[in-house]
């Protein structure tokens, strides 16, 4: 169950977030973040990251509340969705083809036991620059954003759920996700757990979600090129009244270093930079952190927020 | 003659610069460096820096060619400028008193030996953000820019001129400036001085000019709050067009990091970070360095450019 | 009294530690912060940062307590230390000429009036780095360590005194310093004062003492090159058992990036980062920072720590 | 054949290297780089970066000459590992089991085209640390050392070749290796080819070698954790007289920030940091250069060194 991951998922691929206030959530996507504007349909924007190869890392959809909508992962070829496709009917789990969003072939669109929903695909268009938007050199997808932080990549997401344990065994056993660390509370119950499909050390996060609500936004993260960045970053959201919830920090659990701030919609977002830490041990043992030892903060000492603990999106 | 400064002239204040392609040159200045637009008068553009405590810290000219105009530097007090300008007076330079220059009293205008223009001034008004750049914290004049690399300050000028030793004599003894390094050549001519008004390591250099032009600009430098910065600036500078030519690497002389890139008016800027290095001691000796230790080229073994040496402005 | 420094003392030049632990505050002076030993006496070791010019920047001495013994401060010539000795003999306060610290002149000592150890001096032998201690460029004194953060010079000295105010106008009357930012109660009593003798933002804090004590140390702080430096400065004191109080993170006030640790004898070393800033206008306006400002914590949202308002030392 | 890499092979494992200078060589391993020793055997000695989950990453063997001695790979599985010695052996390329390194099972040892040794094996024993060296945070295997460079992993090896299109084959065909990026010359030969097991963009290079020379090494690379930590390599390396070949810049291919120097044995090192770059797209379509964008020099424009194409070791 620990053992490396199957595989047949690649990456993950984008997410679909909802927001209340559109205009503003935008403003910080692309003006803060430094997405990039790919398109819009009906409601919703699509964004990307300056070095994703694919047409959007994010779609932000106008909406009554905050939260999150479709987790799209991409999988490693044709034959390997079919056979995460098949895993996931045997497991009598309902799910149906979609084929709506742009660059992209046929979805399959599913959920998870909380309710989250999980799309995999395999035909993915190469995105090609406009000319203003060229970058220097060609093994890059498009030229660096020249405001905002300048994120690199969509790098995980990590969902609230009712039963850790539940989501976990979805994620390992249909998908094929590898388990990297986890929270063990005394009582045996699993408080949280970092799995993933590549090298990175963690794609996906699940948290306990202690507030009887389903299917809801912890946080998503982007990645940034240095600790630097995230510096920069936090002068940024200072200096432009974006809530920040907590850190700069290094996360004692997976070691990234970190900034949380809230997007104007509400949703948390973190800026990460895990330096080059990668998970290439095939073998590598599941990691358990015990209350006592998350007891003691992040990495360099700082608390938890309480926050951390009660807010999620849609509230 | 290398004892502290005189204190008379407190720092560097704003250079003009000239530019024959204004409406690029102002894309360089306000989106690839981060400058802030703060007023326009005829053909010029006032510039700022986001922790510069004045109204501007660049003009830039429409010219038909490129190059230096006036160099503004700030007196420590209103009794300091006089003392300066009787110093002026009685070494026989010609000068006179002008007041065009907006957030500034009056500037006593005079001229370098080589023909580089110099000002004097005291009265300086301090800048007030308007309320969409207020910054976050009170201990700034405004909001650091979302876009391009941000950089801090103006740092220094380098200036070309045809005597290195005459212009040095004239920062010395007419404006109280103190020399920290130099480059001697082995006839025993100074090739290049690099002086000060400040802890900082330098705020004026001249370099041997052997065109046999006057009043020519080598470059003028503007300081990032990190080595982070510069690389990253390199990355816009790359996927922008714009021209890099030498770094990012660490001079052996100041040991400033550096990055030099021609603004498309074809001024050489440099992007520059000092670390945290001062010069505090007051008895700092002047660091003399032989053609043999310069041709060992840069900190770290970077040959200094050929273009280093022929290119100035105008050209 | 918010003008520009007198000019007269040129910079700190050392302070005397003590150590109820000396072989392991040895360690982390030399181990950790990257210190290196240049002789000793008696109960103290004399230490010295890569940047500083001087014999040594930090006397560690064994004591039975923890605690701060001189501050050391380097005048700008000979007729300026004089013209502050006979300013603090005006004033009434008495202190003598010693001679008592290798690589130094005479020394006047006297004290503020919370009892900390003021020196004036002028007269200072440069250092000479031996052999294994050369540097690669002749700009600098000696080789930087080539272990633990290698801090590049003694920053400040923030002290606890119980009259806040009283400190301050002995620092700016009798030394020459400049304020630069405080704290003002709503009481109108003020809290802390930061002071500086250069074109750096601070060399000098109070800090109130609450504890009813006298001449107490708040925290010594060592300048780094760069942010990164002290990010990983937290990962060594972390894998290496040194206590992190607070930190990584950027003061407000200042805006320096800092790590708060103790080191083993119990004293609070401040690990900071300037990055570029400095205090250039000659007429920088003191800033006050209410309680409600304060309240609010540092730049990007940590809380103050209690324990930075009630741990000094000796304690 | 550009297909995701087979999956077979996980990772680099640790490389053999020769030095005729084998006590500077250990210096510059353990005090400049800041590896950790293992263990000795002969005239060998392990060592480990500090964020090895295995025994050792490199083995350091005094030799009459300097020059790389076997590649270890770890293969993802038992099964993975007999499917590749199996593949191999169809093949017809000799080789042989052997059980001769500490902490390791056995391991198929065969040859490259070209003659360097390469090493397959699946049994790896986790590291333990001793009480001296053990961190803060247990999903690390050591402390950080405290001093040198402090290295992350070893990243890659640049093996040169007489033909580099063979190697490639072999690593693509035989060990499931993906190939990322090349240059092709005019002539349509492949003069180099970038290739990886993992997400990482390269664990394997191949370079032409023009001497007539077989099995020879162009560079061993170590992953640093920022670009920051290659800025303080460079200095370290000025400090302690260590040669710096060229660097720090940034690679055009792969876009690594980088720092060649050469360790007391004459052998090319790497100090790199790929930033956060990964390969994630499973269909990631081999990059090819030509020689007119290689003779751009590197990303920022830094003329590719004479040196590079022509030193390698043995020489």
């Amino acid at each position: 169950m620990t053992g490396p991951p199957s595989g047949d998922i690649a990456h993950l691929g984008h997410v679909h977030l909802r927001t209340p206030d559109p205009d503003r959530s935008l403003w910080f996507f692309t003006r803060i973040l430094g997405l990039t504007e790919n398109g819009r349909s009906g409601d919703s924007v699509y964004l990307r990251t300056w070095d994703d190869y694919e047409h959007h890392s994010l779609v932000l959809t106008a909406h009554e509340t905050s939260g999150l909508g479709r987790t799209a992962l991409r999988a490693s070829s044709e034959q390997a969705l079919h056979a995460r496709v098949k895993a996931l009917r045997e497991a009598g789990l309902p799910g149906k083809w979609e084929e709506d969003e742009p660059g992209l072939g046929p979805l399959y669109v599913t959920h998870a036991p909380d309710g989250h929903e999980i799309a995999l695909y395999w035909e993915s268009e190469w995105y090609e620059a406009p000319p203003e938007l060229r970058p220097g050199l060609k093994n890059q997808p498009q030229a660096k954003p020249g405001h905002g932080v300048g994120v690199r990549r969509l790098d995980h997401v990590n969902y609230l759920a009712a039963d850790v344990a539940l989501e976990a065994a979805f994620a390992q056993d249909l998908l094929g996700a590898r388990p990297t660390e986890q929270i063990m509370l005394d009582s045996g119950r699993i408080a949280a757990r970092w799995l993933t499909f590549s090298s990175k050390s963690y794609d996906l996060v699940h948290t306990e979600d202690r507030s009887g609500r389903r299917g809801r936004l912890h946080h998503i993260a982007f990645a940034t090129d240095s600790r630097d960045d995230i510096l920069r970053a936090a002068d940024l959201c200072l200096d432009n009244g974006v809530h920040i919830e907590t850190g700069p920090h290094k996360h004692a659990i997976q070691q990234t270093f970190f900034l949380y701030v809230y997007e104007p919609g509400g949703n948390r977002m973190e800026l990460c930079n895990p330096l080059t830490r990668l998970v290439l041990a095939p073998d590598w043992p599941l990691i358990t952190w015990t209350e006592a030892e998350r007891a003691k903060g992040q990495a360099w000492g700082l608390k938890t927020i309480e926050s951390f603990h009660t807010h999620g999106t849609p509230p």
